[in-house]
């Protein structure tokens, strides 16, 4: 059985790889199981030498990967480009945060006449598997956010080929495994499989010791359910879609509709809107007319969205059929190209009273589209958000001046819903920082409180373990009293300064 | 329908509580949901006065509470008396911990050229359903460690009656409840339900946003299960029973076998054995006569445990006869006194061979019952220990000198195995601290990661929300500028000491 690779610009192959039998899955798995000890060992600053080399290396290699992710994505040069630099960025950044090293939250408690020493440390939890996304082949991919978390968190990685970009997959593993190689990584910290099967005997395998997916909710959820039914049940961190609700207050619509309204096309159309962070649902205010707004600017943009796969361009006309159903009416409408695997991009329009439970109104439509839904009041708009899932980010728009009456309020409405929220920024675009978070409340994520993005991303890895009453020489470095890894630790309830001694 | 308590010295009824319907459920679910917004927006500083107010009621009344639980638990008022005194400082402590800030790690990434401005700090997830446990009807029951981390996090807490102690649970609220007025915390700040169905109902109801669980690791699992099944899934945090694994070394057993044996049979036996932490089953060199040591110090105590409920008594004595049929032999014996709900007390010793995958002797058996399994050697040993499913806590006992050659090896077989490692120092018994760890590895805890004492436990009931580009006056008074509440902040990655402004 092979996996065929097609350029979505044309629909034709440009390749193919096999599919991992079973057995293969199993032995992957081992050689992974065996790399643990070792990359749980290594320091944190040795795992950021290991992290900068694949950075290094995904750089030097540019040129190449975007050609190929071109082929199998046609997300365009310009876009791929800045995304390697970017993953390049990422895997640099959480080799840093290991290396400062809070994400271990080394916890010292002396004994006193009533209580035993307690020393607390993370541990790595041990090889994690990585479902990547389809619609960012290096951030979110084999190299991406949770490769990079996971390693840098002391453990090895088994990453899913994606069937969406199977060579640039084997490719990146490949170039990967090399600067591992040079930088003394020990051998087994990268592992990949390739083919359906194979990734579910990945998820149900007892040497499996944690789950990172980024993309849609079908499939996230269905492995989160695997996971959930292991003999051994691991943490599952499901990264989904979402619509991700923006409002523009009254003040807002009313002083800037027009760039708002380009401001929104830009952001639902970036990346064909194949983004997780895409806003679905715009409330805006009644008797503003931005809907036509919006559909104006989508007219001036015309965009011709080329989705990644067949079949994500089928279900983005499909869902516009279903959102059609549930009660939207078009209000602009892009026709599909005839050439590759292009789908519609249009702007719907909702009454607010269609936004019941259960209804398609309120999930995810990957792809170009937009409902935008009127709201005559504040109280009207609570209730619409009520009935909300939860998303992983959304945005609220107000006048630009500092007095607008509504901007608090519907800052407050929103934050119970997500896990991100912006003021006059659009959700799409994910900086990786220490305050990030991507991960919101269910279903946009399966740990609310876990986050794929930014320094906290670590922290999904690892859990502590106390050591009671050991001796010294027992202790694993980051809580010997040396600290010979330089790290913030807390001594007695006392948060202790980088390079303090207790 | 009512629940009736009883009385495990005699089997006698000490009286009854109506259970509640499923109507009463949801309106004090929503009674716990209105009080949401005004827990979470109280200050750490303010949660922390309530749970003083709550700590100093649980110490006046201590006699009167002492008494109530004695009649309904058994426990002896020595150990009732200490576990109010432990329960309030308990509540202390949370309250502390709160106020300190760190939990909130509230971060501060400033705009640069490429990256917008995010703020991020952790919020309250909201109303937190609570299931104590049987055996600890104070420090783990309706005002326990999950009241007490709840509360400090932000969150209002639902408490399920405990049907161990239905008396006792009523008036732990009723006292709890009238300190929370008297320091104006938020009417709803504590709730309760009553009855089996009446639980199963707090578990479903939408408005619940997170569960804590202590006790079996039946009824654990089947409560995480419900909640996977709802709507909206929720963060379960179950810490269930586990067999708790103990190594004598060589060394060990060969200088102070004695001693050992004794403070074995203290440990195994403390509480009438009810304690998720009770060693049960010790591994000890072959040729040692290890099990006829334990055996000879059961035959000293001679304890005659009163078990919490007639339930328990029974599961003990058929988890003996499922332990035999399972391989093992007994050692020593101690019948069950013929008054009250008493089970009997025992010595096992099993083939190490005996523990493969599946067999009864790799579960727990809840009461006054331990199994020694002789190993011939270290590789015997880490065989043995791979198969052993996670548990919340190990011991490792090492020769009294620094010279034992097998110490380090014994801890680190047993350190992936569980969220507390002790050297030399008995599992039961687990300290209130910042650095405490109780939560292990699947199936000890639903959440490896989570601990439900120790400063840690607040993080389970909170999870990070980031703003982005808001302006300084929407924001959190946790991210303002001027620090409001003098916390321990992340500005642009660097950990800033209490009080410093960015």
């Amino acid at each position: 059985m092979t996996i065929t690779s097609y350029n979505p610009r044309t629909g034709q192959a440009n390749g193919a790889v096999e599919e991992m039998s079973l057995h293969e899955v199993r032995v992957v798995v081992e050689r992974a199981s065996g790399a643990s000890a070792a990359v749980a060992t290594g320091s944190p600053r040795q795992r950021r030498d290991w992290l900068h080399a694949v950075a290094a290396a995904l750089e030097e290699n540019t040129a190449e990967l975007v050609e190929l992710a071109e082929v199998e994505t046609a997300l365009g040069d310009t876009r791929l480009t800045s995304e390697v630099s970017r993953a390049a960025g990422q895997l640099r950044f959480y080799g840093d945060v290991a290396a400062e090293g809070s994400y271990l939250a080394a916890t010292l408690d002396r004994p006193t006449s009533t209580t035993p020493g307690l020393a607390r440390v993370n541990q790595p939890l041990g090889p994690v598997a990585v479902f990547g996304a389809s619609n960012f082949p290096f951030a979110f991919g084999v190299l991406g956010n949770d490769f990079g978390s996971a390693l840098a968190a002391g453990c090895p990685v088994v990453a899913k080929s994606h069937p969406a970009h199977p060579l640039l997959s084997d490719r990146l593993a490949e170039v990967a495994r090399a600067a591992l190689l040079d930088a003394e990584a020990p051998d087994g910290s990268l592992e990949m499989v390739v083919g359906y099967d194979a990734g579910l005997a990945l998820v149900r395998d007892e040497g499996v010791a944690a789950l990172a997916f980024t993309g849609s909710q079908a499939a996230g959820l269905a492995l989160w359910r695997i996971a959930n039914e292991r003999r051994t049940v691991i943490p599952t961190y499901a990264e989904m879609g979402t619509v991700n609700p923006v409002v523009l207050t009254r003040a807002a619509a009313a002083t800037r509709m027009e760039e708002i309204a380009e401001g929104c096309v830009g952001s639902f159309t970036l990346g064909s809107g194949q983004f997780c962070t895409k806003p679905g649902l715009v409330f805006a205010p009644a008797g503003t007319a931005a809907a036509d707004a919006i559909g104006k600017a989508l007219r001036q943009a015309m965009p011709r969205p080329i989705m990644l796969t067949e079949a994500i361009a089928r279900s983005t006309a499909q869902g516009l059929e279903e959102l059609r159903s549930a009660g939207a009416r078009v209000v602009e409408f892009v026709e599909a190209s005839v050439a590759g695997w292009c789908a519609p991009a249009a702007v719907l329009a909702a009454p607010i009273d269609a936004l019941q439970d259960g209804s398609r109104l309120l999930e995810e439509c990957f792809g170009a589209v937009a409902i935008v839904v009127e709201y005559s009041d504040i109280d009207e708009l609570a209730a619409a958000v009520d009935r909300l899932q939860g998303s992983l980010v959304a945005s609220v728009f107000t006048a630009d001046d500092d007095a607008d009456p509504d901007a608090a309020a519907c800052l407050a409405l929103l934050s119970p819903k997500v896990g991100r929220l912006c003021a006059n920024d659009w959700p799409t675009g994910v900086a990786y920082t220490w305050a990030q978070q991507q991960g919101g409340p269910w279903p946009s994520t399966s740990a609310p409180s876990a986050t794929s993005v930014g320094a906290a991303a670590l922290d999904r890895f690892v859990r502590p373990v106390t050591y009671q009453s050991l001796r010294e020489e027992w202790l694993p470095p980051a809580l010997q009293a040396a600290n010979p890894w330089n790290l913030p630790r807390r001594v007695n309830g006392v948060l202790q300064p980088v390079g303090a001694t207790p």
